[in-house]
């Protein structure tokens, strides 16, 4: 970490922060330059508050040079992380998984339907809603515990693994034994309550990046689950907020090249809510796979006109399956499976 | 609400959604343009989903005409909300607050003195956090209980009702017996679950804007909170995330008058988190007491440069009384009292 | 075009709106909410101004049905547009085009050795700054007329029509003589003067898109050239400008499909200048010949480590080869030819 | 400037950025960390490209200690500057200016009946637009020299300064003869030779901030101006591109105090582009002087249900003269005058 100190500084000030600074096993490295004095800490910064150095007077400027995660960093830890769901291995250098389903579960009948339709397309995990995050309390907010049992039987006779969202830790332990990939979902990315709860159990966590979090932010959102005890985090990227108007969100894909370089953990792309427009999800959808991502989140239904939630975002099956198709080609050529 | 149909749609489907949206009591209006007809939906379109509308393949656009909340909505409720805490009004015409005091509860002796301080420099509530949301697992994460505990003493001792943030509904208990007004932070604006669960107390809640959320998305959180029986909601403006590097959020003031045309409910402005700057702090006070804001949450600590979290952002005590003081001046130019 | 008139207005101020509409040629459809009269405008709305009707005290929103853009609109030119650049067509639904070369032309020695390179790795032409955009006055601001001199001779002696940026109509003439695809840069997106200058020529122009413009913007800008008379419009994507700061700019590569659903006219994807870093630009390339991009400009400097400008995000010439060919293979499977 | 350098990276390749460095005459301080070496430059600079640095394999970040501005800089030119228009200082500790006008200038008849009222409501400058910046090709692109023409009359019989929009460098001649203070629209921000031709001329120039531009972006344009020669610039925010939808902009009024301690340039805020609503504007200007704007230019018609071109943003002369009275007694208690 490096300081930045004023150079007409109180000298009295300045030193009794650098005493603080060694107290806790920095080393200090001061240099003068004509308008400043660099300080350069040397030693673990990982636990020192970059708004604490900003409240002195004589304090400039703070930069971070290491990273301020550990245990996701790829720096001590240069394999790829695979986490298992299942019997379904995620990361690596060689598969690419992709997950489909409704947004919402609405039925049993439309849960069994769905599975089935996504199983025989290629898909290896059902994905589905059962407890919705929903931006006005008068729309559908899922059907709850009876939504989660409806895909644990579809996602059995199909043999799909099921991912589904958890919105409170009240419902943690259902979860666990339900569901085989937990969704820690945008809105909840810095529900730090929650994913330190997650952090506690041993089930695959799947982190979305929160719509207007950083990088660095949705990072050490996966470093509390990674450092409450839980190794299993697949990140999932979902598009951010900006002020594009023709799509929901803006999904940038240069995040996959980036997230494998800063860490060791899969990353899969949502294509559905990153553009909230089935007509953009294929395009999409191969331009993931050609970035190298490890996998894919669809959303799939057989009539998105009748679904109650985010239909506009929803491919139909046949659709679905020729994104698999011709995902696998591009896949191929990159030298991995899907 | 609005649907645009493009013109060469099969008429059959059309029909259905026409129908189907009578039988939910809508009238529905039709008129031929160009190239698009044009449904004009009449009724109660609230529980709408624009999603759903959209994932019709005939549909161009759905346009909302009437606000998708109605408890919050001042064109039901022409008269300003004014929220009780204590015995303290929130909101209305007349009385502006100030509520001051640290970022975190460090220790029974900094919460009494700051207390005290911001009491005396005319202060009539008191911040302070207990249970922190900290973006990295390796930072200082509050006191927890025991630091509700130490604020509602000196709370009591300096006349203060006390104003600290609610992270999960868990602790929803311990706040309601101790807590007199609950802030909802910003990471949580859209944590619905939390949402619910304190709509179903009835204490005042503080509901911070999201960093990402439109102020339409802030409404409808205030409407998830009103909907679930509590009427006791006060909006806090706290900036919002943008490109911008010299400041930690960018704050819109013209929030001020937009929130008073389209609600009811009071709003309070928290320039520190805002500007992540103590040296902006005192012109954005003074500015959105300019702009008709019904009152300010501001950090205060007497030695910022050894605050535990935050302190770039915290005014020193005698600072925050002269922002109090000007404040005042202001507040009487636009014929209001502080 | 849709007008919400709230209910309670003046009958005959909104009388004397609709007859004014009328006499514009317009028909007007009636029709009444609950709390809203919608107007439904019908006829060419184009020259219509939004913020015209939005000043009218009575009325509440406007909504747009019809697209602002007629030239560039897909509805009324179903087929692609395919741009000569010299011999070689840019869009349609074959061929991908690769552009390469350097920022900045920096001597005739350099751009000749690259322009060589790029050519045997594969480019069909070259790129390179003459007139540059500079945040700074005091960094290097190009050669000017040398430097397209120098890339006018590379060109041609490496058989490869060039592209530069044109910064202000005063160099027009010069452009016109001596380069093959006239570049506005994301800074010029909104400079109409320069882009009704540019609609008067006959060259093909590259329209970058601004770095905080809609895709509505963008297309509008292209409809400034199309509509002064120049139909040889080609678009180029470089990212957006996010919150996010690990990369210079936010690449969205939905835009892609998009585009080609609401215009007739090429996109080609700068990987460079949205990353602003080169170990991310093989990946995002990949990814938007995946997406269905017409074609790539790409930043290469055979010692990126002394180019005056932008070496950050400079790729060295075996990297660039290595990118063609990969996507090579991509488009090959995606049944195009790159 | 501080450069991050990996540990292990090439000696020689360092030391060879070192020598080259040292060359330019920068001392270079050397300190090793953990997992990074730190190299700290100590000299100017100013004209030092990051991007060049960043591309060398073994720099892992590079922060910039000192601005890059120098001219504008409040560090070597402590007072503030006061900018002479005609008569009219604008900056300084007292004096606030108003300038009011129509968007765009219809007829002589429209400005000479606006500028008596703008007059008499107490504004000391008069705006209007005669070449106007619009969005699409087929709206009202203003009446050009006939415009400038009709706005001098109207402003010479009031007792009012003129300002008014150049857009291209070509009609440099014909404003610095007719116009008193040029402003450059926030499109053309970064349209760096339309910035170089200004800062060639003697008259003070109203320098926008670019919709999407950092704070320091905007120094930065000014510096090309203040760099070429003109030291009379103003600088004008009018609102930065978000996410928002409820405003047109976002418009953060923490730039105020923020430009005072960067720069010793005047700050004057444009209510009526930020919000693009009129009923958001007295709030908002009020909040402007509040927090130390040296002025306002706000938009002013007296039927703007006919006006031309943003009719939405005017305010009517009545209200107009009640932001200024209201804005005049919020000055004094702020200790200056308006």
């Amino acid at each position: 970490m490096i300081l930045t100190v004023k150079k007409n500084s109180d000298k009295l000030s300045v030193d009794r922060l650098i005493d603080q600074l060694s107290a806790r096993g920095l080393e200090i490295n001061y240099s003068e330059g004509e308008n400043f004095i660099v300080l350069g800490l040397v030693g673990d910064t990982t636990a020192l508050d970059v708004n604490w150095l900003k409240s002195f007077d004589f304090v400039e400027e703070v930069t971070r040079v290491a990273a301020p995660y550990k245990k996701a960093n790829r720096m001590f830890h240069p394999e790829d992380s695979v986490i298992m769901v299942q019997d379904i291995p995620v990361g690596g250098k060689e598969r690419i998984v992709v997950i489909g389903g409704p947004c919402a579960v609405e039925s049993e009948e439309q849960i069994q339907r769905i599975a089935k339709e996504v199983s025989e397309a290629g898909a290896v995990m059902l994905r589905g809603g059962a407890y919705k995050p929903r931006t006005s309390p008068y729309t559908f907010q899922g059907l709850g515990s009876k939504g989660i049992r409806m895909m644990e039987k579809a996602g059995k006779e199909n043999g799909l693994p099921i991912v589904s969202e958890l919105m409170s830790a009240d419902h943690l332990e259902e979860f666990v034994q339900h569901v085989d990939l937990i969704q820690i979902g945008a809105r909840n990315m810095q529900n730090f309550d929650l994913l330190k709860a997650v952090g506690k159990v041993n089930k695959p966590i799947l982190l979305k990046r929160g719509m207007a979090n950083t990088i660095e932010e949705w990072i050490m959102s996966a470093e509390y689950i990674l450092a409450s005890g839980n190794p299993n985090v697949i990140l999932c990227e979902r598009g951010i907020r900006t002020f594009e108007k023709y799509t929901r969100n803006t999904l940038d894909l240069s995040v996959i090249p980036l997230i494998k370089q800063k860490t060791h953990l899969p990353i899969i792309i949502d294509p559905s809510h990153a553009t909230g427009d089935w007509s953009l999800v294929e395009s999409v959808s191969l331009a993931a796979i050609a970035a190298g991502a490890d996998g894919l989140i669809i959303e799939v239904h057989d009539h998105p006109e009748w679904a109650l939630s985010d239909g506009a975002q929803s491919l139909k099956p046949e659709k679905f399956k020729r994104v698999i198709e011709k995902g696998r080609k591009i896949a191929e050529v990159i030298g991995r499976k899907l």
